[in-house]
């Protein structure tokens, strides 16, 4: 029997987060806000009543769609935590009518063909796990239903070339599965994000995905050497080439596209040979400000380390266990090729340089232990976001992007206007802060909110939240996202960011690919005028 | 009195091959083809007899425009060695009718819009150095006029940010002014291509140009943080990030673009401070195929060499000297942070992997001379083209690049077919070849063509000369260019490389930026019908 996903929260229903560990949880969020929190239960199934489909799928679709309850309420939603919140209470009003799950490209190109003449918004949809709004069915307009395109059965790697270091991959694999099959080859694609186990490399490559390593190679955008992509005007495949002036990138179109373009079906993409080498090492300053310092001087070194993680001092406290009010830089190296002492030395003496301290030394050749234990707590996190939504509180994230000279200011302004936030909104709460990525110019902060709520409240308080992050943010210069994408929550602010002329450049190159605009309507522009 | 350029051939008129140095090759020449050569004198200003202009300029604009003959001339074409056959036989049928100059950002905006409503094509100009035909003033159709704007006059540092290592960019400046107003700051763009001293910023960024550096950073589509675009639908501005998640990348539609879209009067450029450590090294392989695999070793150990260009025997003896038939992989390092020890070592290593051996050894911290020497040797080889015009030989490069899978069978096919093109249509001639990039997943193989020729015939036996280069390159995998552009010359064989699909929707994005279709006709695509 095949492992069962949640259908309202993160990940695995046997990885859930169990009863007795959410009550824990609550003591210690209670005893933290000094307030009593009331954990409820997560919905049932059974006690779903959803609106029954608009539209059934012609007969020669008729395999490949489900308008079962729990697949349509699990594509009702991505997973963000709003997404959480509506789902934990019931509020489903806008499901798919139809889940489909097509095994085949040509399953695709039927499926786009029936939609766009149906007049049928199609949201696909790879592991589910937007955090933006981006896969959610509520999207509007005068569409006689709405299908979610489920691309999970797509999951192949087709070939490996292991002279290029390159493999064909199709769009709906997720991230353990290509994993699992790059593995044999001694391979990996070596592109984490947090929500790795519960997103696909099309939804990589449509949202512009950022993996956990920190500099150089390490968003999507880097690894793609070609795509294919099925859209209702047809199908395009760009040419396999380690790099091109021919023209604009074709692939660089359709790398944050959002399924708002077309359907990634397949990939080449770039990997890599299993790290062999690591050596890593943690940097402690007394201030945030010389932690920022010291993470630029490793950005602009030209060492590239897989790692460069500056945690404030409450991440650290929570994330890593410094207790002394330290802010942290966590460097790591990884290599299959060389040991890697050259590098972290350099980079612990640009820490040096910025009065950081190494407690512990340098670990050259640490343990894949280490980053392995790392790593599932990173993968895990999620989960424990559901346990606070059954509490009635509010947890979530947001990140963004800004060149250095910015960044002092940026930050700044974005805990000045959270704790402002939070304090009237919610009472109280916290807003901490660590980078994910680093750049020769600029830093990539990665934001989390924790605050009291109630239910009934959550959804609310937290767009007050998240307006004020996002009014923050655009006024101080960064991106509204830097890797989590645009979706429907970030349009606001996604359409100030954006030139506006190039925008309808945007949205006539769509009118090509895409003529009925079914494709996930709303996303990154407004569906085009129907035809009638 | 400032310096002149050769209105007919590459760059300064100081710079030029003298009579005395043309014949010296010429003997040379002779002597390699075995068959007598006529040197001929360049053409004279006072000779030429251009059309008179279709278009005046309306009055305001008119201080900015120019019907110089000198002006028209040296704008008809770009600096292909078809451009400069042509030229030198005095072939200037359709030159532009005027010359523009724009010394603000609201000339050119002035500029498009009398081209837009007056029905006049607009062709951007940089430094003139095209090598595909994307300056050419003939552009067909049924446009009232040709106007060459030529951007130079937007030439300045605007301003440096030291902390993000970045800089605001006029789009018109050229190579050596744009280093020379950094260069007090400490920093350099490092972006080197031949054309250096005879491009700009914006004909980097409208080409996708390569510098000379071989890994990593290095393609002028990296360097660009933000970029600022004159359309005749209006001004777009990209917000500076040092990275974003935020749909698909504005920046990137421009990057190639080619004057197609608009004129990039500013950018936003990821700058870098000036090297103080290097580290250098060649390596001799008794083949090229043992010289292939190394390259292939170093450009996927991760160490990112600045340096690392395979020459073949060849090439080898022309440019290194080394004339015992060994191939040469000359490999090279700088930093501006860290001595390079470990990473020549390791680049050394992955060489003797492969049978390489070292003869002078590692030269860590070479002098800026040697690779002072090498770059003026670089930048001076196109001047030595205008000798072989003129003794009516064939001297011209083409460029690729390809997966590492299909690289032994795109050299191998593309040797034989040019080889044999050679002996069937000239009767003799050398192809040979180096790498300018390496990629982890490919390799960017530079071919440099010389055959006999005479005066009348050159043009023609070059493009069946090209014609046999690019059928082989597409036939095998290859991209039609990997850093000169596609220009006017390369687009029968884009249209084959991109997907059709895509295509048409950049033509609706050129609809949108571009209404009346004024802007590089011909360029990437055909112009849009026009409007009547």
């Amino acid at each position: 029997m095949s492992r069962r996903r949640s259908w309202w929260g993160w990940g695995w229903l046997d990885q859930a987060v169990t009863p007795e560990q959410t009550r824990a949880l609550a003591t210690s969020v209670a005893a933290r806000f000094a307030r009593s929190v009331e954990v409820r239960s997560p919905p049932t199934l059974a006690g779903l009543t959803l609106p029954p489909p608009r539209v059934a799928a012609p007969r020669l679709l008729a395999h490949l769609c489900s308008d079962d309850t729990e697949e349509r309420a699990g594509h009702t939603y991505g997973k963000s935590f709003r997404d959480v919140v509506r789902a934990f209470h019931g509020q489903l009003d806008h499901p798919p009518d139809l889940v489909a799950r097509p095994t085949s490209e040509p399953d695709v190109v039927a499926l786009l063909e029936w939609c766009s003449s149906a007049g049928v918004a199609a949201i696909p949809y790879g592991g589910g796990s937007s955090v933006v709004g981006g896969v959610e069915a509520d999207v509007g307009g005068s569409y006689a239903g709405v299908v979610s395109v489920d691309l999970t059965a797509l999951d192949r790697v087709v070939e490996v070339d292991r002279v290029s270091r390159a493999a064909r991959i199709e769009g709906g694999a997720l991230g353990p599965v290509l994993e699992g099959q790059l593995r044999p080859h001694g391979c990996t694609l070596r592109h984490f994000p947090q929500s790795f186990e519960h997103s696909t490399l099309g939804g990589w490559i449509a949202t512009r995905s950022g993996g956990h390593y920190a500099t150089n190679y390490t968003h999507i955008d880097d690894f793609v050497e070609a795509v294919r992509v099925v859209t209702p005007a047809g199908i395009v495949q760009s040419r396999r080439l380690p790099g091109s002036g021919a023209g604009p990138s074709p692939d660089r179109m359709f790398v944050g596209s959002e399924g708002a373009l077309g359907i990634i079906t397949e990939a080449w993409m770039r990997i890599q040979d299993r790290p062999t080498w690591r050596a890593s090492a943690s940097a402690h300053f007394a201030t945030w400000s010389a932690g920022v310092q010291a993470a630029r001087a490793v950005a602009q070194a030209g060492l590239f380390p897989a790692n460069c993680r500056l945690l404030d001092a409450s991440e650290a406290s929570t994330s890593a266990g410094v207790v002394d009010g330290s802010t942290v830089l966590v460097l790591g190296f990884e290599s299959a090729d060389h040991p890697l002492e050259a590098w972290i030395d350099r980079a612990v003496e640009c820490c040096a340089d910025h009065g950081g301290t190494v407690p512990e030394g340098v670990r050259a050749a640490s343990t894949e232990g280490t980053a392995g234990a790392w790593r599932s707590s990173f993968l895990r996190a999620p989960y424990g976001r559901d346990a606070i939504v059954a509490m009635g509180c509010i947890a979530e994230t947001f990140e963004t992007a800004a060149t250095w000279d910015r960044f002092d200011e940026l930050h700044r302004a974005v805990v000045v206007a959270v704790e402002s936030a939070l304090s009237s909104i919610c009472g109280g709460g916290s807003v901490t802060c660590r980078f994910t990525h680093v750049y020769p110019d600029g830093a990539a902060p990665y934001f989390t909110v924790l605050a009291p709520s109630t239910h009934g409240s959550q959804e609310a308080q937290w767009q007050q939240l998240k307006e004020a992050a996002s009014e923050a943010i655009l006024t101080a210069g960064g991106t509204i996202t830097h890797h989590h994408a645009v979706g429907r929550d970030h349009r606001r602010w996604y359409d100030r960011q954006r030139p506006p002329i190039w925008a309808e450049s945007l949205q006539a190159a769509k009118r090509v690919l895409d003529p009925a605009g079914i494709l996930n309507p709303g996303v990154l522009m407004d569906p085009p005028p129907r035809q009638t």
